[in-house]
Parts: structure tokens; sequence; C-alpha cells
């Protein structure tokens, strides 16, 4: 699993601060988290192919998270897209791209697939053999979904030392993978747990921007390897983030030690602070493994 | 009259290639014409006050000349702007916006005026003592105004040589800037014309993209001292011209020469080109004066 944050600033964008995308890559499938504007620019200099791009999670309807979607649509459309988009988002997120599509009169030359979110409940919204998708309820000032992705349990692994002492035919692996005992060039039953290992544990990353401070989310992502959890306010904002319904960097971090997850990303700044550090020194007051976002980082 | 490009390139924004977005100063006012993903960030770069933008023009709907309007009115809300903005484009574009703010339930603080457009037909759109603007009918797959912005005459100017050989009050100048003739210190009095000079001549600048070849524009368009003319495509890519309703730089080049032009800005190129000094040249062939349009270039 790997992360790009190609934007982690909140409001407005600036040359060198790009408001919310991420980039997810789970075994070979490219999920898109939300969209600000400047977000295929960003993909483009994270020189990630936009055709892979087939899952587009919104989570709400403001600006910063969202105006970059009709343009990547209509650039998907001038390149010739042919494959099925999936959008994930709140109600009303079909009728304005639908609108804008429409006023242009160009419609998209590919399978443009809405699923409009209007649960107040955590839901599985997306599912397939690699992975799951489930919404985390958040509170903000309009209709906000996190996202959890769970990567489903890969393979056994052909353990490449063990192998060597026995006589497998090639032919035979893909049945080791699926955990079969096999039958070696001498008619010989071997047993599976004598040549693999255990799958590698799957992974589960937790996206959460925007919301107030919430603990009612502590038991969805309850052991998260990775919790992106926004952090738009230091903490002599904290009013301020209570007003607007978002969270303080001690807030984020408490969320972060509360679920017992592995590593916390912090993002979605205010602007009005020069120097970021500042959020990881207050967090880590309440939380150790901290990272904070920045354009361009990749997170593996 | 200065002109500020701040973006130049048609169809999906790359890194160094912005969509079409240009800022115009006349005599104070801030006019803000087209407006593609990343204007805002361009307006940022260039220096440019966002409150002082009270007008913005709109030539069409497609995503290269409009999708970054939502997020610039939303950031003109982020900071707390209180004086009123006119939107001038084709009918349907109040309807987009009004819905984009509603979904994010964050309507403006500020007074929020559409003035659409659907007439096939040159009209005067927004005129007040400095500036006049005229809508250019355009050619293209959507309905598409170019426009026409006509500095006013100014006042006369004192002539500081001529008027050193007189002892006129300053209290009188303004008087003078208004054609009057004036009474000097002794009582006698003295002709406007021996003290002033003529105003400066008033400029007219033409905007025009996007659109096909359209010799219909030429009666519109005579003489004004400055034309920016899309040329999408160099000449051997005449047929994609054709087809797409964009423009080849021999084009841009003959609708300049036809209609007697002081100087000709070309842009809104495609992506496909990576030497743009060839639109230059092919233009060259019909008009001589020419200037390539890059983003942030300024023109006075």
């Amino acid at each position: 699993m790997n992360i790009t944050i190609l934007g982690c600033h909140s409001a407005s964008p600036h040359e060198h601060k790009n408001p919310t995308a991420q980039l997810l890559d789970i075994k070979g499938h490219r999920l898109l988290i939300d969209c600000g504007e400047g977000t295929q620019v960003q993909l483009r200099k994270a020189k990630a192919s936009f055709v892979h791009i087939k899952h587009i999670f919104i989570s709400h309807l403001h600006g910063d998270h969202f105006y970059g979607l009709p343009g990547l649509i209509s650039s998907f459309r001038l390149l010739g897209r042919e494959a099925p988009l999936h959008v994930y988002g709140p109600k009303g997120i079909k009728d304005a791209i639908t609108l804008l599509l429409k006023l242009a009169n160009s419609w998209t030359n590919f399978p443009l697939h809405f699923h409009e979110l209007s649960s107040k409940k955590s839901a599985l919204i997306f599912e397939d053999e690699h992975v799951q998708v489930h919404t985390i309820p958040l509170i903000h000032r309009v209709y906000t979904n996190g996202f959890l992705f769970v990567e489903k349990a890969g393979n056994r692994r052909i353990n490449k030392e063990a192998i060597k002492k026995y006589t497998i035919d090639k032919s035979q692996f893909r049945l080791l993978q699926l955990g079969k005992d096999v039958v070696d060039n001498e008619g010989k039953t071997i047993l599976n747990k004598l040549l693999t290992l255990n799958p590698h544990q799957p992974k589960k990353y937790a996206y959460c921007s925007d919301t107030a401070y919430n603990p009612a989310m502590i038991p969805l992502i309850k052991g998260v390897d990775l919790l992106y959890h926004e952090s738009t306010f230091l903490q002599q904002h904290e009013q301020l983030a209570t007003q607007t319904q978002h969270s303080t960097a001690q807030q984020a971090a408490k969320i972060a030690r509360d679920a017992e997850v592995g590593k916390l990303i912090l993002g979605h700044y205010s602007s009005r602070y020069k120097d970021l550090s500042i959020f990881k020194d207050e967090a880590q007051q309440f939380f150790p493994n901290i990272v904070l976002a920045s354009d361009g980082l990749q997170i593996s």
C-alpha cells in the first residue's frame, strides 16, 4: 500500500500549497481520495498514470476537496479514456458534475458511474478481491465521510529457502500460494506449511478529513496501521476549530492514541501558520508516531 | 491599459501550462477575462489584488475557460470580500455556480450578480466612465463570445511647459482638464487650448477565444490597438482546427491583417507542440506585429 499526498492544505490553493487530494495504491488499484483544484497537475507531477485511476472517493462538497474533479473528468475525456470511472461522494455530486458536462456540451466517452452517499452510519461502499472501502461518518459543516481502506489477506508466500530442499515443479507454485499441499517429482506429498510462509499482514488506512474532534470514529478505525486525520489548527485556535468544525493537532493525536493506530499523518493546515513543525510538537504530547503531510510526500 | 496573461494554453492544465485567463487593468479597473482551473494561483503569482477584481467575463463554459471560477468565488468569500462581484457569461453560468455554492452550504457574504448572455449579436454589456465592454460573437462548439474593451477618452492634459508662462492657481487645473478656459491671477481669461494637450488616444483591446476562423468578426474589431486571437493549431493541423472549431496561427494572422489591428497576441496553444516559436513564424507570413502569449506575460 502506497500513499501519495497530492495536496494537504486547507481552503484556497497557493503556489506551493495545494488543497486536499491523495492517491492510494493498493495492489495495483489506484484510488483517488478527494480532488481539490489543481489535483490533475499534482497527479502529473507525481507521474501517476491517469488511466489507472478507476475509483474516486470524495469526502464532502467543499471546494478544497472537490473543485478539481470537473477538470479531471474533462481531461480523462481528452486523453481518450475508455475504462469506466466510479465516483463515490455525497448526494448532489452527480447533479453538479452532470450540469457542468452538459453546459460544456461534452459528455464523457467512457462510462461514468456515480455512487451517491447519504447514510450517517458507516457502510461498506466498495469491495473486490483486493480491498474493502468503508465510510467513516465525520462531523463537519456539510455532510462528510472519511474512508477506511482495508486490504484483503494475500496469498501464502513461497519460502524460497525451503523449496530448494525439494523437487517441486514450478507449475505447482500457484497451488502452494493458495494453501494446497503438492506432490514432488518423486510422487511424494509435501505439506504446504513446509514450503510456504504466512501472507503479508493486510494493511488498513483510515482517511479522516474534514472533521471536528469526534471520538465516535474510534471504534471504526481501531488499530489501523495508518491514520490521516485533519489538523487545521494549532492549540491557540482551539475555539476556532470548534466553531468551524475542524480539529487541532492535539485533537487528532488524541484520536490516534485512543484508536491505537500505528502511525498518524497530520494535514489540512490552515494557511495562517508559517511553521508547520509546531503541529508535530503539539501532537506528540499525546501520540509519538507522527508524520507531517507535505505536497508530493509518498508513504509506503 | 495593462494586460497580464495568467494562462494561455488549451485543454488540460500542466505544471507550467495554465488554461486561459487574463487580467486587464484599465484606469484602475481590474477585469478578469476567463478563469481556467488554477487562475487564483496565477493571480497570486502575478501579485494581483483579488479584491480589486469586480468584473469577470467568461467567454464560454468549456472547463479550460471556466473551472477556476467556483474556487475563485469561494476564495473571495474566505478573504472576507464585501464588494459586489459581477460575472458575465453564457446562460447557465448562474445555475452552475449557484448549485456548487449550495452543495458547499456556503453562499457568498458579498453581492454576486450574474449577467447571463445569450444573444448571437454583438452587444454593449458593460459601461462606466472609463470603459465600454462589447461582446464579439464567436464560432465554437458551444455558445461563445469574445470581448471588446474600449477605453473612453480621458481628460485634456495640462501642458506643464506652457502653464509656466502664466499665473494660474492650481485650483483651476480641474477646469482645464475638463476643457474650460480659465482666468489668471491678473483677471485675464486664458484660452484652454493654450494650456492643455489633447487627451491620450483611448485604446481598444479585443479578446477572441475560442473560435473557428471567422471573418464576420472583422468589422467589430476593425483598427483595435491589440487583438488576442486564439491559435490552437499550426498549419499542419488546419483540418483539425476546422473540425474542432478552433483556429490556426495563420488564420489568426489573416484576421489581424484584415481588421488592420495594431498588434496580435497568439495563444491557446494545443499541448501537442513543443516549439511555440513556429506559431509566430507561420503567422508572420500574413501579419508582422506578433507577440506570443506566455503565462505571466505583461503587456502595456
